[in-house]
C-alpha cells in the first residue's frame, strides 16, 4: 500500500543517518513496501506509486518556479549508482515537468587533462547551479571516492602530491566533500544525494537488454560489464562514502532501484519536499515598486 | 643591516600565527629592520634589500620551471591591502623574471551578476592556478570578509539565504575559507597570503601622487579616498580575517608596505622559499623513456 504516509516512512528508511548508517544487507535493491494482497497486488502498488509520482512532478514544477522567482537558493541533486541503475531515467521521469530554463543536467565522464590539472572538486564547482535553478549531477565528485577507490591506479593520472596516501587520502577526500557541501548549504544551495541501489541480478538483465534490444544498444559499453567483477569493492566504497558524507544538511538516500517506478516516486517526492521546506513566498512588491507599477498601469491604460 | 639571516628573522616577524596573532599596534606599516649607522644608512639598507630581491627573483624563476616540469603542485598567491598599498607593484617587481607561461594574475573587482548567483568562493575557484603554475589573486575571496564586513550593505546584493546573520555569518565565512584552503593544500596547491600593510599617512601621499603626477593619474579613483574614512573598520576587519584564517599550511604575512623595496624583498623571498620547500626534482626518464630516447637519438644522428 502506498499513500503519502507510507511513502514518507519509506523515505525515512532510505535516508542515511548516523543512527541508521547504510548497510548493504539492510538496504536491498529490490525492496518494496508491503504489497496489497491479491493477484493484482503488485500492479495496484505500481498504480499508487505512479499517481504519487505524477503529483510530485507537478509540485516540483511549481516549486522550481518559486525557487526561480525568489532567486536566493539553488537545488543540487547528486545521482550515483552502478551502470544501468537508472540515473538517466530518473532525470527524464522526475524532471519532465520542470521548465528546462530552471534546470541543468551535467554528466561527468572521465576527467579531461585540464580538469586533472586542478583539485578534484574543481570541475564540478564550475557546473554548480545558479541561484533559482536546479542542478543535476549525473555522477559527480563522489566518483573520486568510488571508482577511484575501487581502482586506485587512477590516482596516478591525477598528479597528486606525495601525501596523503592510502586511508589518509580517502579520509581527506571525505572531509573535503563534507566541508564543500557545508559551504554550499550555508550559501543557499540545498543538496540532496541519491544512491540508486540496483541488485547484481537486475543489472545483469538490464545490460543484456542493451545488447539485445536495438533501441537500447546505444547505451551499451563493454566496460560496464567488466566493472561487475568489482561489485563487492564498489559496495564497500559506497558504504564508506555514504556513511562518511551523509549529513543533516546534505543527506544521502539509498534508493532501491530494481523497480524503476518506485525509485522515481521516491526521488520526486524527496526533491519536492526539499524545495517546499524552504517555505519560499512569491516576492511581494515593496511600496516603491507599487508606486512604479501604478504609474505604468496608468500609462498603459491611457494608450488604449 | 639586511642579509639572509636578518631577512628570515623579519619574515618570521611578519608571519601571523596563533602564538603571534596580527595586531595593528605591533605591525607598523613603516617598519624596517635595524638601519646601518651613518648618514647613508638607509640607502645602504635599500641596496642590500635590492640585492636580495634580485637573488630571490632569479630563484623564483628557476623554481617556477621546476614547478612546471614536475606538474603536481601549484602556487596560489593572495594579495590584499588598502588602495595604493602596492599590490600591482608587487606583481610587477617580484614576478618579472618568471615565464609568463607559468604565471597568471587575476584581479577581482566588483562581482558580476553571474558571480553573485553563486556562493562567494565560486568566482575565485574558476581562476585557480593549474598544476605547474603560479596564480596571483590581486584581491580575492577575502574581500567577502573585508570590504563586505566594513560595508555590510553589500550583503543585500548577494541574495543570501536568511541565515546565518551578523557574527555567525562572518564565522561561517572564515570557516568556509579555512576549509577551502585546506582542501587546496591537500590537493597540491601551496597557498601564501600577503596583507600589504600601508600607513594612513603613506596612503595619503600615494593618493596625492595619483592626482598630481600625469603618469599616475590613470590609477586615480575618487572612491579610494572615500574609503579612508573607514580606516579603523578596515583595520578591525583585517585583524579578524588574518587571525581567523592564518594556518600552518596557508599562512598570512603582514608585509610592512610603506617602503616598497622592503615589501618586495620580503614577498619574493617568501615565495621562492615556498616552492623550494616542496623539494622538487627534475623528472628523470624511466627505463621505458630511456629506451625510446636512445632510439630517437640514433635516428636523429643517422639523419646527419
Amino acid at each position: 500500500m502506498l499513500d503519502h504516509k507510507t511513502l514518507e516512512q519509506c523515505i525515512e528508511h532510505c535516508r542515511v543517518t548516523q543512527k541508521r548508517p547504510y548497510d548493504p544487507k539492510e538496504h536491498a535493491g529490490d525492496w518494496l513496501p508491503e504489497t496489497p494482497k491479491g493477484k493484482n497486488g503488485r500492479a495496484e502498488l505500481k498504480d499508487q506509486a505512479e499517481e504519487l509520482l505524477a503529483e510530485s512532478r507537478q509540485r516540483l514544477a511549481e516549486a522550481q518556479e518559486l525557487l526561480w522567482s525568489d532567486d536566493r537558493h539553488a537545488l543540487l541533486v547528486v545521482l550515483q549508482g552502478m551502470d544501468a541503475a537508472g540515473k538517466d531515467g530518473i532525470v527524464k521521469h522526475v524532471m519532465s515537468e520542470v521548465n528546462p530554463l530552471g534546470c541543468e543536467v551535467t554528466s561527468f565522464k572521465a576527467p579531461s587533462p585540464e580538469e586533472l590539472d586542478h583539485d578534484f572538486l574543481w570541475r564540478c564547482v564550475r557546473h554548480l547551479p545558479e541561484r533559482g535553478r536546479i542542478g543535476i549531477f549525473n555522477r559527480s565528485y563522489y566518483e573520486e571516492v568510488l571508482v577511484v577507490r575501487v581502482h586506485p591506479g587512477y590516482l596516478k593520472g591525477q598528479k597528486l602530491p606525495d601525501e596523503p596516501k592510502g586511508e589518509a587520502l580517502w579520509a581527506e577526500r571525505y572531509e573535503s566533500i563534507r566541508n564543500f557541501e557545508r559551504h554550499l548549504t550555508a550559501n543557499g544551495t540545498v543538496v540532496r544525494k541519491f544512491f540508486l541501489n540496483v541488485t547484481l541480478e537486475e543489472q545483469r538483465k538490464r545490460l543484456l537488454e542493451r545488447i539485445e534490444e536495438p533501441k537500447k544498444f546505444w547505451k551499451f559499453n563493454p566496460g560496464d560489464a567488466a566493472e561487475r567483477a568489482y561489485w563487492t569493492q564498489y559496495q564497500e566504497a559506497f558504504t564508506r562514502a555514504l556513511n562518511e558524507t551523509s549529513t543533516e544538511a546534505a543527506p544521502w538516500y539509498v534508493i532501491p532501484a530494481d523497480h524503476k517506478w518506485f525509485a522515481r516516486t521516491l526521488v520526486a517526492h524527496i526533491l519536492a519536499e526539499a524545495i517546499d521546506a524552504l517555505k519560499l513566498q512569491w516576492p511581494k512588491p515593496d511600496p516603491e515598486d507599487r508606486k512604479a507599477m501604478a504609474e505604468v498601469k496608468k500609462a498603459l491604460l491611457q494608450e488604449g
